[in-house]
């Protein structure tokens, strides 16, 4: 296992350490229970929004956290649930009193755990709304997760949710906001290589060197095919189709296109992925009108992307171009 | 060899088509010969700033193009120079009568590349300075340098000078400016794993799964040593003190610090690694005033990081601080 880190066991503990020490502007982190939160929090009167989810996938969530996007994210360990006394915790350091959203990516043990912490979080009278993000339309049931696997449509609902709850929309309004992003995002993701959880010291999973995986979850769960390697084209090809042929899109939308790096893809090659995935969306007769191009959901150092295509109206596109400003996502500040 | 491309033949091209469909609002991209330039360009009455050099470094250069920042910038192939006829035909495309900077990073090839351009477009009335960027603190000469290469600081050269340009300098003032800044910058990086340039096929160098290289340049050339693989916090000590000790910095200075992946480290590690070089900086009295993480100058998907310090003054923190709104680095805008 070839990482820069020092100690498996003190990785997330070091990343945010780091986190804090680079971003006192925008963030600060409490340790033990671990959280990120903004640092003007609580910000009164404002509905405050929460996710989080296993380490590993950064910037999601920590480098989300500041104004216009998440009020507060909770790091597990490596692909592993934050717990609900983190959420708990979280929830009581940025409520400002206009209630809080949970963003939920659709894993068992996230869901679960999140549904205990807006139980205890209501017993001390805070309002907590939760939405499960579930785009991912490459497998029904998985590892980890009964129905759909929340994936890229998360990185783009905590954007657009944090610009309608900075602009002073209520919490129902938020979560109806939230709802309505994740009935028209779509995802598949694809991997190259398998990445390796540091606990665990060796890759999960095994890939020979000519083929790759089709449908890959973000913590190396199986997805729909492994095959032969083909040449990008191809491969994109295989992830925008289903991708536009399940919600349907149709001729004539706007779209948000997303093409993420899965952490070890280097950005020539998303952009030569991006290329072909316009063409193919153009093909369709989508109007490209936003797009999204890094790595913003990884897979610690997995090589592979995924495609997201978020179908937009006039009151998304105001909301995506609303001023921005955390560690992984800023403009217009 | 495991990428996402289609031909090794056509990345740098498929690379720049993507870019063009990704970002119509900020660059436009000249095919045959190529360059990526500004979508407003010539900007009339204001110094154009370019840049080039191989590619496989993204999102340098092509990403720096934009409002605040590059003019335009001269991709060669994967690893390679651009010629003088891009360059001079970029030149030609961006100037707007107040005179052309050219920021070179100290590579044989690039420097001559880019003095023949010099040569050409003065032949045609064009003002042309050109400063050479050669801050790598590992190695004095190396493969395809004479003297030191020029590597992190380049991209803080391309921000502060792409300010000043922007602000209304003059074609002396901003190189002044740039040689300013590439006296004040030192870097050094290191690499867990080779990369593999797409024609080659195969990895530039072998490293065993124990090994890492200190020192090591953006197209794989040797470092300084080749050594087992040590704690995250011991190798950064290792890149940053000869960082320190070189210029010297001094108690006092206020720095920015630059975390930067060489492609395919992902963030949990830059801020494993940022957090250790902040505690080094500021035990040497070092104040960071202004930090930049993430993947700014890489190497395809080699696995690494460079640390960069350029000592700072209010002046660069003014121009650091300036709007920015290009592919690859963006605030304020």
């Amino acid at each position: 296992m070839k990482k820069l880190i020092n100690d498996p066991e003190h990785v997330v503990q070091e990343g945010l350490e780091g986190m804090a020490a680079a971003h006192p502007d925008l963030v600060k982190v409490h340790f033990d229970p671990n959280y990120v939160y903004r640092v003007d929090a609580p910000v009164e009167g404002k509905v405050a929004l929460i996710s989080g989810g296993g380490s590993g996938h950064e910037p999601m969530h920590g480098g989300f956290v500041g104004h216009g996007m998440l009020d507060a994210a909770c790091p597990g360990a490596v692909f592993t649930s934050p717990t609900p006394d983190q959420m708990l915790a979280a929830t009581k350091a940025v409520d400002g009193g206009s209630g809080v959203l949970y963003v939920v990516k659709n894993y068992t043990g996230d869901v679960m755990n999140f549904e205990m912490a807006a139980d205890l979080a209501r017993l001390e009278g805070i309002e907590v709304e939760s939405v499960v993000i579930d785009d991912d339309v490459a497998v029904q049931d998985s590892l980890y997760t009964a129905g759909r696997r929340g994936v890229g449509t998360t990185v783009l609902a905590e954007k657009l949710c944090g610009a309608a709850a900075e602009g002073g929309m209520s919490l129902s309004q938020v979560a109806g906001l939230c709802h309505k992003v994740n009935e028209w995002g779509r995802s598949m993701g694809m991997a190259l290589t398998s990445c390796t959880v540091p606990h665990a010291g060796k890759p999960t999973f095994d890939l020979p060197e000519d083929e790759m995986e089709i449908g890959i979850g973000i913590h190396g769960e199986p997805g729909r095919e492994r095959m032969k390697l083909k040449a990008a084209d191809e491969i994109v090809e295989m992830l925008i189709e289903p991708v536009i042929h399940d919600l349907p899109f149709k001729s004539g939308n706007e779209v948000l296109l997303f093409v993420n790096s899965m952490g070890g893809t280097p950005l020539i090659e998303l952009y030569i992925a991006y290329r072909k995935a316009h063409q193919i969306a153009e093909k369709h007769g989508l109007s490209v009108a936003r797009n999204l191009i890094g790595s913003y959901i990884t897979s610690l150092e997995m090589a592979g992307i995924s495609i997201t295509l978020l179908k937009l109206d006039s009151e998304l596109i105001r909301l995506w171009d609303t001023p921005v400003h955390t560690p992984g996502m800023r403009w217009g500040i």
